[in-house]
């Protein structure tokens, strides 16, 4: 949270304000900056992994900030949430074993406890987040982390998954951005993990970050994936809170594709799981994965995909 | 264009700037704003309609900006106009007479032309634009102002259609936000003469402004075309240099739906106009008219949609 003039993301001598013309804005990337009013910062702390903060915004609402990038906001965590999780979740007829990594906010354990799961391995770095967004944020995650079928653990996402013996039907990551501490759940090592954890007929699915601003980053994760996962899927969908507004998802698995589905077995699993989404229907599943003209060009000859070239 | 600290539009006083560090930024509209980074004015005047501005930016290369909202860019130019006209010309078989309204630009008459169009009439308020754009941002428009079957009228839209005597097979309105001078081009009674001009087969399509930051503008043009045309479709997409990303067209028709085409059609008129886009796909046809579900239960409901409710 910043004056008016100030771009750069907030800095450890930054104090709280209730003065209603702070503006709030991450660093400008590509020489892009997306700016929001802030009327008050409710939490500013340092982790053991990061800074968390938690400032009420005039277009958001609530905002979750992790080293000044917003992560989570009460207006429209429904989009980047249900955009995560229920395009995987419902390409798959029976998701029973779900590992879930990071997502310390709640609201991607929330939509993946309205699938018919039995168990929710959520594997999250910082407990401080868990806390913080249930105390600043409830409406995020609701009452997820205590329902029964999940269980969290505080814990390098990583290495949980190097020396993991489970057999998933679905792993999510719902990490911060490929740069920083979560930079490791974005490369071909961490894939291969995966690969060996998830079931043949399992599913993947990642944040991969903003096609416009952070294009180089996006190509390496869909490379990495691309070297050890037959299905490799770019998703595209709009979260208005985050930079440039477009974000980008990336699902994977050893077979199974979501394009694969008809609608109709979509809308079908929908109405047999009681879901009904705020931003999801089985018709953006499909319109999701419709990517521009120039992206699916990019993707077929191995080269990044820039919409800003 | 302004310095850092600066969130007004260029005001009068404003000077033409080459330091490296300016921004441009439209008004901050529900306490959101985009900045862009700026690198040259190359161009500043009052027309008699409008301020008309061209600037080099950081991410989009060139810009048209009128009375300081950005309107067209070198680098995203494609994605609002083939967005614009190709999805109303693909779901018409032969669509031989197009009326442009506005498009001073030239990037929506080179896409109409790439159809079996035989003549499109243009009319736009202000010969400045068009002027300026040939200029500054040649690639927008190409030579299309030069091809046979355009021809360039210097005139109010509104006026034009109201005593218009021809029979059209598409109206498309690419103008500026319904706010100013264009606003009685999204009024119930400029809708009724275009219904007046429509062929009975006929497409109509105008661009409807930003869904997150002009909601209740959206829903009044919505509302508008509903009170006119029995076919009335909403659709999105991502236009990066228009503030929030996001961005709205909105189609109407006596009976011809841009949903009732099936994908191969799409695909066959596609090659057999031999047009080859950089964004628009056939699947994204279907996919941008693929609404989040919240919108379309306010559109049926006759609410407003907001994003940020």
């Amino acid at each position: 949270v910043s004056d008016g003039d100030d771009s750069r993301p907030p800095t450890a001598d930054w104090r709280p304000s209730r003065a209603k013309q702070d503006w709030f804005a991450e660093p400008p990337l590509r020489g892009f900056q997306q700016r929001v009013q802030t009327t008050k910062v409710c939490y500013r702390k340092e982790s053991c992994a990061q800074r968390i903060e938690v400032v009420d915004s005039v277009p958001f609402g609530r905002m979750l900030v992790l080293d000044g990038a917003v992560q989570t906001t009460e207006r429209d965590e429904f989009i980047y949430h249900e955009m995560l999780v229920h395009p995987a979740l419902l390409c798959h007829p029976d998701p029973r074993q779900v590992l879930l990594i990071g997502g310390g906010d709640g609201g991607a354990l929330r939509r993946i406890l309205q699938h018919p799961v039995s168990t929710v391995t959520m594997v999250e770095l910082d407990s401080q987040v868990v806390e913080v967004s249930q105390r600043y944020l409830p409406s995020v995650g609701g009452t997820a982390i205590l329902d029964h079928r999940a269980s969290l653990l505080i814990e390098d996402g990583v290495e949980f998954v190097k020396h993991c013996d489970l057999k998933l039907d679905a792993v999510i990551v719902d990490s911060t951005d490929p740069v920083g501490p979560a930079k490791a759940l974005f490369a071909e090592e961490f894939y291969r993990s995966v690969h060996r954890i998830l079931a043949d007929d399992g599913v993947f699915v990642t944040q991969s970050g903003s096609p416009l601003l952070m294009p180089a980053e996006l190509h390496e994760t869909y490379h990495n994936l691309r070297q050890v996962f037959p299905v490799v899927r770019l998703y595209l969908t709009p979260v208005p809170s985050y930079p440039g507004t477009l974000w980008s998802f990336t699902f994977a698995s050893k077979g199974r594709d979501p394009l694969g589905v008809e609608p109709g077995v979509i809308r079908q699993r929908l109405s047999d799981r009681a879901i009904s989404p705020h931003f999801y229907t089985s018709e953006l599943h499909f319109g999701a994965f419709a990517l521009p003209s120039f992206v699916e060009e990019a993707l077929k000859g191995g080269r990044p995909i820039d919409l800003l070239a």
